[in-house]
């Protein structure tokens, strides 16, 4: 296997190129990039040479804790003295959070396919292959714990699975050992909408509307009860709901940053990905939050059931759904705080 | 306000023209179809002359009962000496069944806006009124019910509330005073693919696809569970899951019968769907299925809870949600005997 490390240039992370001086950003944890291309072997299309884009927060020196989220996260997890913008973690990430960069080095990487390049079938399997050669690069000799949520638990599962001798703990937020069938419809023709889309060249609209339709499986009709009680209006000759109005920018601001071959990709990805319970050797968080029809707490406790190891299952009520990952920082931050100072790691491990 | 009657000629009914003694359709009800035309006062497009295509089966001298589907219902609710083929209610129309044609006359129509020549928004109300003019026209003083499921229901309703004279009981299945944010929210979406195929010209596209995404609503989690538990497989290289292929053929098949037009206007016009609870003064019985988010059981409980007049609300677990109205024959079956022969009418309506 060809090696190749690219460490970019630190520029190319700020938006204003002489804002070097930490005495600008007095709170911001420091932070780090690197971009490592090497060949992976992908399970379902063979040996590809990829890239694979990590940024991390805090020391090098410190335990590692890899994290990841769904599949539109991204390396950027908090605003650091790389990139001061908010990250998609943000509010789990800081001084006194469960995630700090005082005590962890905390590392999230893109997604393999996620720049829409690699318009193949891409495994969850693949991803964690992809991690942990970037993590043998970065030279940790193990993760003090893999941390993901959604797309990125199922990665993280995987890891678990296939590199178990660089990982001490998993926690696995809202995701199961496999998706659910209703879910995989759901996202089978969201992605049948992209490529309506793609027929004619609109590619922007159809991703914008699979988008949308995401966001429905990612929260809840309690959430949307609750802040879109208005009735529908006549605009222009048609009905218009009160959501809409909300579901087009987040479908709009998502076509601007995504491609529809990342999107189809990455979402094929989750209704692929199948991992053995019984395979996971290493103590094991789970988070199941009732209503999250994606991840249920009933396929979450079938996956707990199947592990080997410690396992813990904590779920909570939450009308965020398949999004209180991102939207309940405050229960979250009390279960990594738990999880990962857990002291059920086997002994002779560290 | 003009009024005529069109009746039609019955080999219009018929795939085989010469099948007509009845010798050859031993267990069928007697049907009988009439089509109205008269000018109607849409609630919101002002007044159209429009066609109501109605159906029947029983005498029409027994109790009227109308019964009312979701938007893509119609006016053949069953088999019958006109129509052999399968209605759309089948199994809870016939002999020994709750309707039944030896003691009822069972009519159904086409909505308004279901040939899809009718561009304009369409309320449940403007249904209620045309289901009105119809009755007048067939001679019946007062319906003995009005049994609507799903946008039925809501039609039921607006039914109630303005034209009580000729109504006695309401039984309203799978369906609130108002449409739930969330499911809006999601029909919304849907008639945005039927947007997107018209883009292209693609509308049988688009409105299959939307139709795959309303059955998803209409159906459970546990269903889809139970029928495509098979992981998902790399076809043409790409991941096809166990569901895809019933999905499609839904969408095929509904693509073939409707026009995007009238799928528009119905689905619109439950989000319009609005009725003041207090304002229903006709003994009523309701129906909710847990599981089900487009009617949920706390809204028809709410809905329930302002109702003026003497109420009934039985709430069931079924896997098929929604369609429970037409998956679940038997308690269905069940519930209308009941509300059918409930002596809860006010003493002096009959």
């Amino acid at each position: 296997m060809s090696l190749a490390t690219v460490t970019e240039a630190r520029a190319e992370a700020h938006s204003e190129p002489d804002c070097s001086g930490f005495e600008h950003l007095p709170g911001l944890p420091t932070g780090g990039r690197d971009t490592f291309e090497f060949e992976l072997d992908l399970r379902h299309a063979g040996p590809r040479r990829v890239q694979l884009r990590v940024e991390w927060v805090g020391s090098p020196k410190l335990p590692a804790v890899w994290v990841a989220g769904g599949i539109s996260a991204h390396r950027h997890a908090c605003a650091n003295t790389l990139d001061t913008s908010i990250g998609w973690w943000q509010e789990l990430i800081g001084a006194g959070q469960s995630l700090d960069p005082s005590k962890f080095c905390l590392l999230a990487c893109d997604w393999v396919g996620a720049d829409g390049d690699l318009d193949l079938p891409i495994s969850s399997a693949d991803q964690a292959d992809a991690i942990a050669q970037a993590v043998e690069l970065l030279g940790i000799r193990r993760l003090h714990a893999f941390v993901g949520a959604s797309y990125g638990g199922m990665v993280g599962q995987a890891f678990a699975v296939r590199h178990p001798q660089r990982i001490e703990r998993l926690v696995c937020l809202s995701a199961a050992h496999r998706p659910h069938p209703f879910a995989s419809a759901f996202r089978a023709l969201q992605r049948q909408v992209v490529a309506l889309g793609q027929l004619q060249c609109a590619d922007d609209i159809g991703l914008s509307l699979a988008r949308q339709f995401a966001m429905l499986s990612y929260r809840s009709p309690e959430e949307f009860g609750a802040r879109f009680d208005a009735p529908a209006e006549l605009s222009g000759g048609r009905a218009r709901c009160a959501s809409e109005g909300y579901l087009s920018r987040c479908g709009q601001s998502y076509a601007e940053r995504w491609s529809a071959t990342a999107f189809l990709r990455l979402s094929e990805s989750i209704d692929l990905h199948a991992v053995e319970p019984a395979q996971i050797m290493v103590p094991t968080t789970l988070l199941a939050v009732e209503g999250d029809w994606l991840a249920s707490p009933a396929d979450i406790d079938s996956f707990a059931a199947g592990i080997a190891a410690p396992t813990e299952v904590e779920c909570i009520a939450s009308s965020f759904g398949h999004d209180a990952f991102l939207k309940e920082p405050t229960r979250i931050n009390e279960l990594l705080a738990r999880a990962l100072r857990s002291a059920n790691v086997p002994a002779g491990v560290h």
